[in-house]
């Protein structure tokens, strides 16, 4: 936790805010903050600045918002739903990188039981976020939306997210290589492990997607997402 | 899996294998193999080419290796020992991007517990190696070297290995700025959570490497590699 990051409605009279739950926990164990120490604040969808701490017991502080947090990343992650055991560093990974839209789709590979996942509940995709948003300093909340049913969403939605944007899904098997800098605005799709299949591939050519390899080397969806926003 | 990984001793006369553990299943449970199915298969340290599978009990294939592995990454990664939990995925991540020399070193905010884990057995950091060699279809295993102590490893050895390469050392709070494109020869040094402290920064100073940040969002040790390595 690089920044505490507070909501609105935690706000004191005169920038006064009391700390509580996992951030009290950790401010005091692995900050081992004292009175007087400051530390890096937010707030959610707001500014970013210092905070004093003025008491321990309750812990409290007094904070002063003043700089703007880091820009975001111009582009629109679109991303087939990966596996439980590496949604939450995927979702965490991607907002510490400043992505500020995802979407997690079907696709033709994604096995079923991965949209039983308790991991796709709200409570816990926020929170992955929220802790992207630590890790980073920063403080706007990516959107993050599911979408079930690939066609519908592809054909019906998609090409209005991409209108404007470059519009890339990487795909191992794809003729042109991705360039080494990348600058956006984009919308960048990636499949599940095996990739997207052909079909996909083009429904998403058909909205205007360019297909690109990132080389000759098949990586691992986390490793691709990040290695690819890593060139942004 | 996405190459059948072999051995010198495994190969049989006239291009015969048998394959038997791990890979056996996997062929068997994951690609759902059958006779006259082709896979891609490497020699580790060797060529890539094709298995045609000739029996499934035993399991055996009739390979021919003509193609060259992909080029590596022409960097030498040295990082501050990670913590137990990322540091497979770390190995595998930074294997399957192509870097081909790796240092485990000590640093100030390593913590000692680290040195102590049991994936730092031999066989575990050789398995995650091979894991990210089949993940990527490369067939060049990376070097890794572990240096429990940072002075002596950096003045007495880094200079030599980064000598004729452009040197770089992550560090969130340096006031220049990593390129957007990088190219090699590089070595590249990556603290713990938390960074290397002032003085480890101006060791590697000392010996001509350059301090620089990322951007002004602090990213995890796993995410600032493959997003450092992803601009290679």
């Amino acid at each position: 936790m690089n920044l505490v990051l507070l909501e609105e409605d935690e706000l004191g009279a005169a920038g006064k805010v009391r700390l509580t739950g996992r951030r009290r926990e950790h401010v005091l164990a692995v900050h081992r903050a004292a009175v007087g120490d400051a530390l890096t604040v937010g707030l959610l969808g707001g500014k970013i600045g210092r905070g004093t701490i003025t008491s321990l017991d309750p812990l409290e502080m007094e904070i002063a918002l003043i700089d703007d947090p880091p820009p975001p990343l111009d582009v629109t992650l679109v991303l087939a739903l990966p596996r439980p055991k590496v949604l939450n560093r995927v979702i965490a990974g991607a907002t510490s990188l400043g992505v500020k839209r995802i979407y997690l789709i079907n696709a033709w590979r994604v096995e079923k039981s991965y949209w039983k996942s308790p991991r796709l509940s709200e409570e816990n995709l926020r929170e992955q976020r929220i802790l992207g948003l630590e890790q980073a300093r920063d403080t706007i909340l990516p959107s993050l939306e599911l979408r079930r049913l690939f066609r519908p969403f592809v054909e019906e939605e998609l090409a209005s997210i991409a209108r404007g944007t470059r519009a890339v899904v990487a795909h191992p098997y794809a003729a042109s290589v991705l360039p080494s800098v990348l600058s956006g605005p984009m919308t960048l799709a990636i499949g599940p492990e095996g990739g997207f299949i052909a079909k996909e591939i083009e429904s998403l050519q058909a909205i205007g997607f360019e297909a690109m390899t990132l080389g000759p080397r098949i990586l691992r969806v986390e490793t691709a997402v990040t290695a690819i926003l890593g060139r942004m």
